[in-house]
C-alpha cells in the first residue's frame, strides 16, 4: 500500500452514526472485516479476542435503549441528531476478550476492522457511552463474568458521502524527548 | 483502498524487534506518521492525544533498563533473542493522552501509527511491559501527573523481510448474538 493512498484514506475514515436503512450487510462481509481484525498486533500472537455479531432484534432493542439512555446523560437530554438508533443498524458487533490475555490492547483490532469497513464503504462509530451500564450488556449478550468487554460498533452504509477529518498540526501535540519541550 | 490489498497489507503488519541500525529515521519520517496517526477516531475530535518522540541517549538508556529488566522477569531470566535494545533503536515514540480526554481509546491512533509505519517498510512493536515501572519511566520524560501514559514504540528500519501473520479462522473466535452461540 502507497504511504499517501494510505494517508488519504485515514484521513477519509469518520464516524458514521447515521446509516441507509436500505441496504443490509450480509454475514460474508463482516466475515471478511473480522478476518481484518485480526491481523492486528496482539499479545504473543495468543488472539484473545472474541467477537459476538448481533443481529437479533429483541436484542438490538435492549441494548439501543441502554445506549439511548446514555446518550441523553451525555447531551444533557438533547435527543441525538442524525444517528440511527441501535434498534435499526443493520448489525452490531461487540469486541471482546478472554481475560488477562488482552494483550496491549483489542483496540488496534478494533481500528482494523474500522478502516476494513472504510474501506468497503461501509461506516461506523466507536463509542463507549454503553460502558457505565456495562453489568445490564453483559446480562443481555450472556457474556459471562471471565470476559472483558470493550466496543461494541453498529455497522451499515452510511447515509450520504463525508468529507475529510480534521486535525491539529502534528507540532502542536507532540514534543522532542521531555514532556514539554518544543518539537 | 482496495479490501483486497488492505487485508493483505494488514496481514504483513508484524511485532519488529530487531533493526537494521545503519538506517536512521528522520523527524519528517515520524511527523508523517504521527500525522496518519491523528487521523484516527478520538472522542469527539478533542484530540487529546500527545506524541513524545525520544531520541536522547541517556533517556533511551534508562527507558531500555526498564524495559530489559521487565523482559528478564516476563521470560523467567532467558535474555530477550533477536531485539535490538532501546538504547540502540533509532527513536522512541510515546503515546499520551490529556487526563479524561482519551475517548474511547488512544490505540486506534497507535494502530494507524504502526500501519503507517509498515506502508513505508519501518517496523515497530506494541509492548506494555514498561508499565509496571510506569512511576519510573514518567520520571526519566518529565511526565506530570495529569497525563495518561498508554504505550512506548520503538522505530526503526527491520533486520529482514518478515512473512504473514497466521491467525485462528475468524468462526472460532466469534459468536452470534449471544455469547457462546456459534457463529
Amino acid at each position: 500500500v502507497d504511504f499517501d493512498e494510505l494517508e488519504d484514506f485515514f484521513s477519509r475514515q469518520r464516524a458514521i452514526r447515521a446509516y441507509d436503512l436500505s441496504r443490509a450487510v450480509d454475514d460474508a462481509t463482516i466475515e471478511r472485516l473480522l478476518r481484518a481484525a485480526t491481523f492486528a498486533p496482539n499479545g504473543g500472537n495468543r488472539q484473545m479476542w472474541r467477537f459476538l455479531v448481533i443481529r437479533d432484534a429483541g436484542l438490538k432493542a435492549g441494548l439501543a435503549k441502554i445506549y439511548e439512555e446514555q446518550a441523553l446523560i451525555y447531551t444533557g437530554g438533547r435527543p441525538l441528531q442524525n444517528t440511527t438508533s441501535w434498534r435499526e443498524v443493520p448489525v452490531l458487533v461487540a469486541f471482546l476478550s478472554e481475560k488477562g490475555g488482552g494483550g496491549p490492547s483489542i483496540f488496534p483490532a478494533v481500528q482494523n476492522f474500522l478502516l476494513a469497513a472504510h474501506a468497503l464503504g461501509l461506516g461506523s462509530v466507536l463509542t463507549t457511552l454503553w460502558k457505565a451500564r456495562e453489568p445490564e450488556v453483559r446480562a443481555i449478550l450472556d457474556v459471562p463474568e471471565e470476559i472483558e468487554m470493550h466496543a461494541i460498533l453498529p455497522l451499515g452504509w452510511p447515509d450520504r458521502r463525508y468529507g475529510r477529518s480534521k486535525r491539529r498540526p502534528v507540532a502542536e501535540v507532540t514534543y522532542r524527548d521531555r514532556f514539554g519541550a518544543a518539537w
